[in-house]
């Protein structure tokens, strides 16, 4: 099978966690033995988020004040060269000697009159105190939102509308090479109105990002690999339980939380509608499961819903 | 013909220049237009430095005080995924709209008792002034060597050995695709007494690094494109002379500046020894010229030296 993995920015460096270089080398590394599991047999692409990192880079660009900060999508570049090369050396630790990898910087095309321009929701960066995080915003002229108990910056999020440059990713693959690319769902791109190329000031969610990529791979599967096993009905609460397969109109008609399993879900649909393939959110530890279709929230095409 | 032109990072982020994201831009703009002048009947690979923006990298990850630097390898993917981005970005907006383009973040192997680790040589970040630096060297750890009239932090750079995954490389090339890749010389790592793959904290020479490249992609000629049309006997003299043709041999006994035409010369004997092709020095707003053996100096395997 061709199989997409989408990996979570949050999982490679998580949540509250000290953002050290040790810290998102271990998760990275942890992440790579998982996904090794899945190259026997299969062809391979692995796509990564980048939301803690890109944000930790616009710290680091804005504390040193001798350089204007630089924007969003070359700092999003930045993180993920950074996070592509951690990928890609981990991952060779842990696939067969002959396999071999390549690592491509994808750019996404988005509208530049995308609403989401004006209304930014995606977080990027580490958490903050409600005080912290309002001091902030007002210093560097931030958007800040509640993510859980916490505060984090947000940024627009435009609508993937197709990877640019998906032909040397297809050819990549066909020719036997396990691929890293689309980090951070690719870097946000536009044509201007002179037909020009240009970078947008924006994060891509990387899952709607890696479901745009995974249809125009033609994957056989597309999975969405995070800390938890699926998508779950009254989540949190006394009474949640797994969903285990769904088709894409049933599973939206339950609405999941924006920040978390909202584009997850949505993403795994668009997929499924695009190819009427199968996509699976789930936890990367039972990747072998996922793939043998036993783990995971299943999304396909047949009409119903099954919990676990 | 398959070409391989390496492009200078100080050319991408000229030496004094402010180190504003609006300038490489516009420099990166400018190597572009003139690259793209040999995508016709050509395959092309265009490889690149980030000597300045590894070292501005560096300094953005250090004025952040809450997250401690990150290893220079990684501050080099930083670099590369910038650069990269860009090059990428701008120089669709100068070929075909038929062309096609891949953007490759490569690894080079580096023996890890490389004496270059133990003598920092490579030259990364702005200029300081001598009491700027040695306040720098000093407060950071750096160590530091004169640039012309200025100072600048120095870093280990060792001999590239080979570069990883050159296969998908190769692969794209022959599918048409032109291929951005090698940055920095590739990101430097080696295996461990473990068989693992881990990175090391240095800056490959984007020159060597790239003649390697060269003539592992089978190159028919690798192009170091710089700011001056070619390699000058007596430098800076009144007496001074472009060297138009050169055999490895020949080239080496005259002896040329460390930190800027040795390298360069090096790298550019180093692939015509390896492939008896051509190599050419020369100026990237002369690269038709260069391609067509009417400028720049020329490094060929033919014995003797001819001068402009």
């Amino acid at each position: 099978m061709r199989l997409v993995i989408a990996l979570g920015g949050n999982a490679l460096l998580r949540r509250g966690q000290p953002m050290l270089c040790e810290n998102q080398r271990a998760n990275v590394r942890t992440a790579c033995e998982q996904i090794a599991k899945a190259y026997e047999g299969n062809e391979l692409i692995v796509t990564h988020g980048n939301g803690p990192q890109v944000g930790l880079i616009a710290l680091q660009s804005n504390a040193y004040k001798a350089v204007p900060m630089y924007p969003l999508d070359v700092l999003g570049a930045e993180s993920i060269g950074m996070i592509g090369y951690m990928i890609q050396q981990e991952l060779v630790n842990f696939v067969p000697k002959s396999a071999s990898l390549c690592n491509v910087l994808t750019q996404t095309e988005v509208d530049p009159k995308d609403p989401a321009f004006q209304n930014p929701t995606k977080p990027v960066g580490p958490v903050y105190t409600k005080e912290e995080a309002e001091e902030l915003a007002e210093k560097m002229g931030w958007t800040i939102a509640p993510d859980n108990d916490k505060y984090r910056r947000v940024v627009p999020s435009p609508e993937p509308k197709r990877i640019l440059g998906i032909e040397p990713v297809k050819t990549l693959v066909k020719s036997g090479y396990i691929v890293v690319c689309c980090g951070g769902g690719g870097i946000p791109t536009y044509f201007d109105e002179t037909g020009n190329l240009v970078g947008a000031e924006a994060v891509i969610d990387k899952d709607l990002g890696s479901s745009v990529l995974a249809a125009d791979v033609e994957a056989d599967m597309f999975i969405i690999a995070t800390d938890v096993d699926g998508a779950y009905l009254d989540w949190g609460k006394p009474t949640q339980k797994r969903i285990s397969r769904a088709d894409p109109q049933t599973l939206r008609g339950y609405g999941f939380a924006k920040g978390s399993m909202g584009p997850k879900v949505e993403a795994a649909c668009r997929f499924v509608e695009a190819t009427d393939k199968t996509a699976v959110i789930g936890a990367l530890d039972q990747i072998e499961k996922i793939i043998a279709g036993q783990a995971g929230t299943r999304v396909t095409p047949e009409k119903g819903i099954e919990f676990a």
